[in-house]
């Protein structure tokens, strides 16, 4: 058993499990907290490693892929069917600016390079696997990001409190989201693991591309 | 939303979702306690309402079938292909005594006929459904348990915080178990909604029936 949360670290992480419970959808800085406890030097180096296994992965910790600036506006104008359309028109329609991993202040950062990418690379990606994946922003929605998140990235901790976390929320207020939690959770994990690997992609290589050929490119059906 | 926990609550929930998160697996006591918040009057009604909504579930809010004292000495001398053999086979193997619902102390037992029925036939059957389900007592064969049990027992809260304590427990504590734990979570939780409700069954009708013929009966695959 990797025991990487101790004694003395277990009341300060349950205290920040707490308000993760409480706290709004998607909070960056109570997820930053926690990931200063799951998102440790000994998990990081494990996710590189296993995602290392694929040469997708093992050569974007060569290359590291960044959005850099992305231009909403200008994506919009793209032909609808494109990823850079729907991503663009997701992102405006619901207010979303893009997520960068400065968002989100968390010890891991002092890492060491590739768990840096890693991090930051999972960050900006998120939205992206949204439109990728088919999921609203809704509870459900997230819920199944984070189930297929969870699937592809394996090791990771994060995803996982996130889940239980949402879990708890609907057992504790929000009991008639039950089986949309559900359906979404078992559906995002099931997608994840039959799908090519999303780490690691060149997205901004792909904005012009047809969602649907995205999407049939990872072997993903909605 | 239903909300029933409120702002005094929720610090003693959380205290109690601790201990729980840190306790050994199905520790009665400590599920007593969470139950005292998640298993209120409203929610036993809506999944007395909603159980009551099949023929099998109706009437057994009606027989209120018990187990009563079951001989495991008895059961284990049927022939080795009959749910009666397997189930004690595997209560002496594990050294398990069946259940009854004094093991756990909740205020619901205080509550009104249907719902202390609904409490007591979901506890002393947990065993059996481990049996008909096919699932060990280990982390991954709870959690497929509890994931059926959610899906069969609509509006439920327990079994979905006892999910989130365990998704959580696997991330704090255990991360090794992860695919194995979601894997277990997305076949119970799919096999729940496939089969036909256990809830309401006579189980001891049933002891010298074959397991195979009990599974095919309520449409289980294992």
């Amino acid at each position: 058993m990797i025991e990487t949360i101790n004694q003395s670290q277990e009341t300060e992480f349950m205290e920040a499990f707490r308000e993760f419970v409480k706290g709004p959808y998607g909070h960056m800085p109570t997820i930053g907290k926690l990931s200063n406890f799951l998102a440790d030097q000994t998990t990081l180096r494990k996710m590189v490693e296993f995602l290392s296994l694929n040469p997708q992965g093992k050569q974007a910790f060569l290359d590291r892929p960044s959005l850099e600036k992305v231009d909403l506006q200008q994506l919009h104008q793209l032909p609808k069917h494109t990823l850079g359309h729907v991503y663009a028109d997701h992102m405006l329609r619901n207010k979303l600016t893009p997520l960068s991993a400065e968002d989100m202040k968390t010890s891991s950062f002092n890492s060491f390079d590739s768990a840096m990418f890693l991090s930051s690379h999972v960050i900006e990606s998120h939205d992206i696997w949204h439109i990728v994946i088919g999921c609203d922003i809704d509870e459900p929605g997230e819920v199944q990001v984070e189930a297929f998140a969870s699937a592809q990235l394996h090791h990771d901790r994060m995803y996982l409190a996130m889940l239980a976390k949402n879990l708890l929320r609907t057992a504790m207020y929000e009991i008639e989201l039950h089986e949309q939690i559900m359906d979404a959770l078992t559906k995002g994990w099931t997608m994840g693991k039959r799908a090519k690997l999303l780490f690691g992609v060149k997205w901004n290589s792909l904005w012009e591309t047809s969602l649907e050929e995205v999407r049939a490119s990872f072997n993903i059906l909605v």
